[in-house]
């Protein structure tokens, strides 16, 4: 391997990582990810009913907060976290004061290697997330810094250095990751294909990021992983991800930062209700059509140095450019910026932290 | 699967497809190969001693032409194709009457998958040119036409038809292509990751582009697949399948074809000597610290629709940008003409055939 990847994140950042599921449910699921998940703390983020009470399985550090809780610590701001969606996770990112987030579904099991070893995800996100990006120029031999791989003839030295990383995505076994109308066409298709890779989506490519197995580091691109206005009172669900992962990936190639694709898988295990996916997704679906190529075509001012100056003038330019295609990205603008205060009210030392170098803040 | 891959490729081309080979010994490495190429006409290209004997095992169909074929057929245009370096393998590209090219090395064996059968390269590149590519917009589960695959969430719908693949890069095991000085740091290094992926490299992506298990559809990039000068008089080598590689990807992202890289592997049985390889690359690993960034920013104007304009118009770039970091550059832009010049003389209708609908040529 490279010389970057001699850390061995197994034990590390215990106190550095924060886990954030948001449920509806009581956590089961936990138990199976015990081995891994027990020395870390959780921030959990019950959507729904405040009143339920959501069970944890004994043993776990947490932290919940339900929607009393977010209208209470945010007030008149907690109108830019989404509620009876997913996307309500992103308060957990918002709350920790850790460096490191880490987040996943509640209907994600372990996954096994080929070779029948349970995988621990959150293990190799670390270990991607410590080691660094290459987005400069395609690898064909995958992430250089991995034991046995390095950069192939051709590869100009003086970009093996890399970038650092700044958000791992993770991949999923079994139930893959598709839209309703794919879900409707192939209602039996599983993912059994274990591709062993990781790799750096390059620079001014943008992708279709999941977050149902995903990490990040928070300190280099938290404010980012708005995951938008989606659920109730909203007119479109289940593209929380897809949004923060278009604005994410701007702002890591305004700055220079990595994004890591590929392993860890975790097992996906129950397909959501493809007519009620249909529904939440059916203007996402003809939207995306101009907000990709929207995305595919924002350049960022050289003077914006930081997550919060790149993601504020993002939110201005959906102002300037999708309005026309709904009086949504009218609300979802203004949201985003409502976000970034918020953001910013809950992590006072955050602003400047982005422009710090490594190591300098907190 | 997405739609466009439901063709039967095994039988497929027979007639359509030439093996290149170049070498400078006898040919005993295709015995291990019979069970797959035997069916296919093979092209060899013996480079150095035109008095020497090339023995080829029984039973292949071949055609073999040495220094002094090349210089009766191409006349004072013989100029353009390299002696004493592998890069004289373009000769065979364009000698071809066929649609589609595979290449490989001499110390290039069959590889096994991980379940232990024998992979059959040549089936898998001819797969991969024969579905389309997705250079527009990036899928995490990889070739979304393999069985068992498809488009992810968030994927534009207007984009899953793709477009016609161009280039195939397979890998290999064992032996990685790596520098010289990677090879002399690392000589004990081997690659024995068994990747199960095949992927589009994204548009605006230059990428390391090795020669040793290589497919193109002639008909749509051929005339870029010069590999330069090199070796004999030439003040380096080593980087013949790296400029392909540039001009290709650059040719290719203009015309709108697709180019993917990962499967299928080969196995690579013998690392080349570092310290020769070092002599030959050395001028180049520095070079190439410029070479990427001027094709990383070239742009073909919009009146250039075929490869060879394309190409022509990439040899005045290179001439009036490059011709600064080394007077071979000047040559070289040279012989990039030359090299047009001489592929359309042995095709006549190549230059019109690239302009029209697929299908409709030849």
């Amino acid at each position: 391997m490279a010389q970057p990847s001699t850390i061995s994140p197994a034990t590390l950042l215990k106190d550095e990582l924060d886990i954030v599921i948001p449920t509806i449910r009581n956590l089961d699921f936990l138990e199976m990810w015990r081995p891994f998940f027990q020395p870390y703390h959780l921030i959990i983020v019950q959507d729904g009913d405040p009143s339920k009470t959501i069970r944890v399985p004994d043993g776990f550090d947490y932290e919940l907060y339900n929607r009393n809780d977010i209208n209470r610590i945010l007030g008149p701001k907690s109108s830019c976290i989404s509620f009876k969606d997913s996307a309500c996770r992103c308060f957990g990112y918002m709350v920790s004061k850790k460096k490191y987030i880490y987040t996943i579904d509640d209907d994600c099991f372990v996954a096994k290697d080929p070779s029948g070893k349970d995988i621990n995800a959150l293990e190799q996100h670390i270990k991607n997330l410590l080691s660094p990006s290459t987005p400069f120029f395609f690898n064909t031999l995958y992430d250089p810094y991995r034991d046995g791989a390095d950069f192939v003839r051709g590869y100009p030295f003086s970009l093996r250095e890399g970038v650092p990383t700044a958000v791992s995505h993770g991949l999923w076994l079994n139930i893959p990751d598709y839209d309703a109308p794919t879900q409707l066409v192939k209602p039996l298709e599983r993912n059994s294909r274990y591709v062993d890779a990781i790799m750096t989506i390059p620079k001014g490519t943008i992708f279709p990021m999941c977050g149902m197995n995903l990490a990040f580091n928070r300190e280099l691109i938290g404010p980012a992983m708005y995951f938008g206005l989606m659920g109730d009172g909203q007119p479109i669900g289940r593209y929380d991800d897809m949004w923060a992962g278009w604005c994410t990936k701007v702002i890591c190639d305004h700055l220079g930062l990595g994004v890591k694709t590929g392993l860890p898988y975790i097992w996906h295990s129950k397909a959501s209700n493809p007519f009620v996916n249909l529904k939440k997704e059916y203007k996402g679906i003809y939207w995306q059509e101009e907000l990709i190529p929207f995305f595919q075509s924002v350049t960022l001012p050289k003077d914006c140095t930081t997550v919060q100056q790149c993601y504020i003038e993002i939110s201005k330019q959906v102002k300037a450019k999708l309005s026309k295609v709904d009086d949504y990205f009218n609300k979802l603008a203004d949201a985003m910026v409502t976000w970034i205060e918020a953001w910013d009210e809950l992590n006072p030392s955050g602003a400047k932290s982005a422009e710090l170098p490594k190591g300098a803040s907190k």
